[in-house]
């Protein structure tokens, strides 16, 4: 074949469920050169980044770093670490997300039990309560933002609860780091894994991990070896421990991003990004529904970030979102498994929460819905969300 | 704590065992802003991708793409394909990542056999194959470029000895690829993982693999899943082949930068690029000596992108390595295993194999060892390797 040529894709705004848009100052950063792995002023970084990481977590934990892979990658990491064959494991399933924990912990030997709930809804405590009783799991698994859904499930009184039965709490906040409001040490969440390409304004490569001092004893107290190599802890956290011994080559660059992006999420204050995301949120909201969409997860528990929606009766999914492609350059997500072809996903994350990105999805939408036949008073979506950002 | 200021690394020239320096080009292509890993554009840069790697490997298996996370990951991700609880695998140990296939291996519930060589040496076919014939392996694994003694072991007539056991032939091309001489499908190699970060001078962050159509027969054999969800290949390759189905979230900036690495590996064109690393290495070697340093691999089995050397007697390893860092911006790397303490390795890999660092390295080098009182002839390192290059 002839060789390709220069790299020129074409521009997109990133308005799905991630990879979300980077930050043009994380850009920059991943263009800088490489310093070694094991250089003294790398692993000066590597300290910077994990003291940020915790911050952004909201925890103390000493166990709290990048694993060098993608977001499901962590759910892996999180899962084979703490479960050994025959251990109890719990997951709670209310989305796709949910589904992929069962798979992933169904090759650890790990004896399950499923407790699932509609998707689009959330888990109520009491329910959890009664399951932990009866099956007395060492982990608990279950997703903080369900990216297929759009369901924020709370998780604030969950690790107490956990706790209770000696039950170790795991948490998929892959959607929810840099979004909303995660305090893991508050919370008592156990274990947690997260995403670079969403919240944090990175592109994909790495999932950000913490482990509790009560997951480091689980792990400590292991009699089988962790049946990864690549994701066993127990090796990893030599590397980016005080021992600093190899393991395997850290993907550089991608730390370099991490670190910038953990930069822009502490200058901007938790508190303030976690606020952006809600008003941005709120505008989009009130737009949708002036043009007619409503959301798929139930009022009162929809992430901010993640604004999925019903696609319209007899309205062409992929036509719809073709033309938004092609025509204004914006990427929505598709709906996953039960949600196929049913919901559209719009992701306002991290550097992509601006009401600039709201004003121009929902004037694209309301052209392309009009364009397919459906009746949306002209400009409505636009004044809706103009009406919230004027207060 | 205090946020930490702007990414501002000290400029560091890595002759190390890898990462290497990464190309400019490739640096510039990180900075690009990312498209969506379902966008029909990327999806086409993802079939250029798969194309040059193909060529890269020079081999047609349809099974060949990047496994989304470090080097060490592809090891990982060819071995608990390929093998289920019980299966027998020898592995060929002849250095430190010799060891690492037996670790990793050793997780999978392989039944395993060790064939082990002296460090800086390498295998001879006869007593691979008597071992063969004994054991009768479904996998045998071997490293081709030991990246921590140097050694270069020859591949060509093994995979034609493995098919005469029914035996499948993995090879870890890691410190290889981009660098020697690699035809996986005129040696008939069945399974084959490699890195980013050394002679396709990207940064670390992916591991491109490749599967023969007798590994794919053998991968659609299995009875049982394989162990790990994130690198099962039954999955990946459908995201990876024309279905195109969500695994995971590709690491996009990732894939732009090894598109361009492998854009510039085709644009030397393989011949050239060998014979290129060959030259370099060739002047590296005759300065090297001209100091007085001597090879840990054996004559005629030298890699000529990683000289691995000895430590003269009563020079201080981690001294010198401070002084070559901090002076000159240098970084080499020390010794692995058995070799800690005792050897230097110096990598000329990829964008790094060039005349410039060949000089500046051996000047470095002589002042370094001057100071720790070894006898050296003024300027004899750089004259030996300029001797060389003139021809």
């Amino acid at each position: 074949m002839s060789l390709p040529g220069q790299l020129n894709p074409p521009t997109r705004l990133l308005l799905g469920p991630g990879p979300s848009d980077v930050h043009p100052r994380v850009l920059t950063a991943m263009a800088t050169p490489l310093l070694g792995h094991l250089d003294p002023q790398f692993l000066e970084m590597m300290l910077e980044t994990q003291q940020m990481l915790r911050d952004a977590y909201q925890t103390k934990n000493p166990l709290t770093f990048p694993i060098s892979a993608t977001g499901m990658a962590g759910m892996e990491a999180c899962i084979v670490n703490l479960i050994e064959p025959g251990d109890k494991m719990v997951v709670c399933c209310k989305g796709f997300f949910g589904q992929r924990m069962i798979e992933v912990a169904g090759r650890t030997g790990a004896e399950l039990t499923v407790l699932n709930q509609k998707w689009g809804e959330v888990f109520d405590l009491n329910v959890i309560r009664e399951t932990l009783q009866r099956v007395r799991p060492k982990v608990l698994g279950i997703v903080h933002a369900e990216t297929s859904t759009g369901a924020h499930q709370p998780i604030e009184e969950l690790g107490k609860l956990c706790h209770e039965f000696d039950t170790l709490l795991l948490i998929d906040a892959v959607t929810s780091l840099g979004c909303v409001p995660l305090h893991i040490d508050t919370w008592g969440v156990d274990a947690v894994y997260s995403c670079t390409q969403k919240g944090l304004s990175c592109p994909p490569g790495l999932s950000p991990i913490s482990f509790s001092a009560r997951a480091e004893e689980a792990l400590a107290k292991r009699k089988t070896k962790v049946q990864s190599w690549y994701f066993d802890l127990t090796s990893i956290r030599t590397y980016w421990g005080s021992d600093r011994a190899y393991h395997h080559t850290a993907p550089i660059t991608m730390i370099y991003a991490l670190r910038e992006g953990l930069r822009l999420l502490h200058e901007e204050g938790l508190e303030p990004r976690w606020a952006r995301h809600k008003k941005n949120h709120l505008a989009l909201k009130a737009g949708l529904q002036a043009i007619g969409l409503t959301y798929t997860a139930q009022e009162g528990n929809q992430l901010p970030q993640l604004n999925a929606v019903k696609i319209p009766d007899g309205v062409d999914d992929l036509a719809i979102r073709k033309r938004l492609l092609t025509e204004f350059g914006i990427e929505i997500g598709g709906g996953l498994g039960d949600f196929k072809g049913k919901a559209w996903r719009i992701g306002l994350m991290g550097y992509n929460s601006r009401p600039n990105n709201v004003y121009l999805i929902l004037g694209a939408l309301e052209q392309c819905l009009t364009g397919a036949g459906v009746k949306i008073q002209p400009g409505a979506g636009v004044a809706a969300a103009e009406k919230v950002y004027l207060g």
